[in-house]
Order: C-alpha cells, then sequence, then structure tokens
C-alpha cells in the first residue's frame, strides 16, 4: 500500500532481520478458533508478505483443522515473539484460506508463488498422509519434480492485519496500531 | 494424579529441562477467545504445575484482557514450542482465574505461592499502572516489601487439561493425548 511503510511493518521487519541468525526466527503462534467456540492454537512459518500488501503470508495443507476453523471464523490473532530482543507481535486480523479451487487471478498467483518459493522438502509434505489422521507405518512415497505445480492440498493462508499490539519488553514500551476502516492506521503508546 | 507422571507431562517435563539454560524456555503463547468469539494470542510464562495436580499455572494482572476473556469462554490452548529440540504441545483445556476475592482455601493457597515464588520485580509489575490504558508518563513508584501479601491485582491462572497434541518435528512423530471423562488419559499416534 502506497510508498510508506506502515510503523508496525517496519518494527516487525526490523526483528526478522535481526533474529536472521536463528532457525527459529520466522516461527510464529496463529490462534483460530473451532466450530465449538473454543481456541486452536499452533506454530506456523511466516512466508513473508502478499506483494504489494501488508497481508502475512502462511502455508497450509487443506486437510489441517485451521482451513475448517478459519470457514467458521474469518479472524485470527499471531502471536510473534522474538526471543534475544524481547518483542512481541500480536497480529489481529482477518485471515483467507486460498485453495486449488481457487479462480482469483490474483489469489492464483500468490499460491504458485508461494509453492515454488518453498523448498523440496516443504512441498513434499503435502504428499504426506492425511495429518492428524491414525498414523500409517509405511506411506507411499511420492515423487515430487521441482517443476510440478502444486498439490491440490497446498494452501496459503493470508493474515490481513486490522490491529497489532506492539510489545518491547526490554524497552518497557508497548504502542497499539489500529487500523481504520478507510485502511489509515493510527497508533497509541500504552501501559505495558 | 496418582503417582504415576502421565506420559504427556513427562514428555513437557524433559523438554523443559533440556531447555532450560534458555531464558525463554519457559515463555509459551495462550490463545483465548473474546467476548466478540475472536481469537487473542499473548506470550505467558508458565509457572509450573499446581501440587497435586496436572493442572498449569500462570498469573496475570487482574486488569488485563484475558481475564474477561477466561469469563466469556473458560476455555484456552496453549502452544508451547521449544527452539532446540523442535517439539511442540498443544495443550487444550479449561482455564480458571483465581483472584483476590477467590473463597476457596485451596485456591488461595495456590495464589499465595504463586505470589511468594514470583521474583519481587514480577510481583512490582502488578502494582504500574492499568495494562492497556493509554500510558502514563511518570507513574507513582509503589514500594513493595518482600513479605507483602499478593496485591488485588495479582490473580492465578489454571489451564486444566483436557487434549494434549504432541509434536516431534525431528522424530516426525505426533502423539495426541486425550482425557477421558473419568480422568484417564489415552493416546494415539497420528500423522504430523
Amino acid at each position: 500500500m502506497g510508498e510508506r511503510i506502515l510503523p508496525w511493518r517496519q518494527l516487525l521487519e526490523s526483528a526478522l532481520e535481526s533474529h536472521s541468525q536463528l532457525q527459529h526466527s520466522r516461527f510464529c503462534q496463529l490462534a483460530t478458533v473451532r466450530a465449538n467456540g473454543t481456541p486452536a492454537n499452533r506454530t506456523v512459518v511466516f512466508r513473508g508478505f502478499a506483494d504489494g500488501t501488508d497481508n502475512l503470508l502462511f502455508t497450509t495443507d487443506s486437510r489441517s483443522n485451521k482451513v475448517q476453523e478459519a470457514q467458521h471464523c474469518p479472524v485470527a490473532e499471531v502471536c510473534y515473539y522474538f526471543t534475544d530482543s524481547w518483542e512481541q507481535f500480536r497480529i489481529h486480523g482477518d485471515i483467507e484460506v486460498i485453495s486449488h479451487t481457487e479462480d482469483d487471478p490474483l489469489k492464483k498467483e500468490i499460491r504458485e508463488k508461494s509453492w515454488f518459493s518453498s523448498s523440496l522438502q516443504t512441498r513434499k509434505q503435502f504428499t504426506w498422509p492425511h495429518p492428524g489422521q491414525p498414523k500409517e507405518s509405511h506411506p507411499e512415497e511420492v515423487r515430487l519434480e521441482s517443476t510440478q505445480p502444486p498439490v491440490d492440498t497446498f494452501c496459503v493462508v493470508t493474515l490481513h492485519p486490522v490491529e497489532v499490539d506492539y510489545l518491547h519488553l526490554k524497552q518497557h514500551k508497548r504502542i497499539v496500531f489500529r487500523s481504520s476502516s478507510g485502511g489509515d492506521w493510527t497508533s497509541q503508546a500504552v501501559n505495558p
């Protein structure tokens, strides 16, 4: 959106950069709501922002619970804690799942791009047996060529932030960023 | 309960032990549901198990949102990711807030014990200005003696697990533990 980078995004990108040497620097926790109204929470890998937007990208298997959960309640909150700088980002917003049945050309492109920017090892996981089902002892090994387009189970989850609660424990600082309906952002310093 | 330690608890305690040198080893993410039905997610410090139970303990400020959220929806899910061993625990269960108005002697004791086992620095945070409210530039400094009983804002959150989804990424292993209404636990190996 525009040329100016949003302040919360600037903070997030600099935290990411300062932690890039850590294997878990792109791991955060995504909370959704189950069909029965109770919360679910799991670790996901942050795959960057969708081109030209401030929407966060994650990938998921169409057979995983979060896909149904996103249909039931299309709002999620990511909690991102940076272990070295003691910074926390709570990113609240609307989620959408882009699956293999997607028609929108822009969204199809996001899915294709996410697939090809994933490692072959990551892509292979989408050919594994049904996640969460009783363990198969000798699952069939599926061959996957590096040029092969996304398999049907491969989905992208986009998170469109509407509120970012930023906490810097070391600096004893907390700022809440909120998006207005017009797309502008406000920020307010609050007590930690 | 009883003498036998539950298998999921054994896994969690050994992950905690193998990460004890890391400052963030007791940090995990607690997801709750807001009054409007959308999720909330934040980093919390795991304060161990309540004596003689398998209930996880956390502390919170009575003025923080999670207290109202727990009243609205008394179910939470903790996501605990161990950065070195690549183990994840998703602990789903019933939450309860023990506040300064608690009558039950056992719960009062849990609250007192949690207070005195917290550092003086941690206890001081409960005398700080209202969390989340516009920042006060020069908050009043409150003196706190080490023998002083819990201040009114100090609350304990207990999580009574009913399901634990354990994932060991390196070993490519996932086990779901479920508690039956009788209190017994079953476990099932599932596909990661």
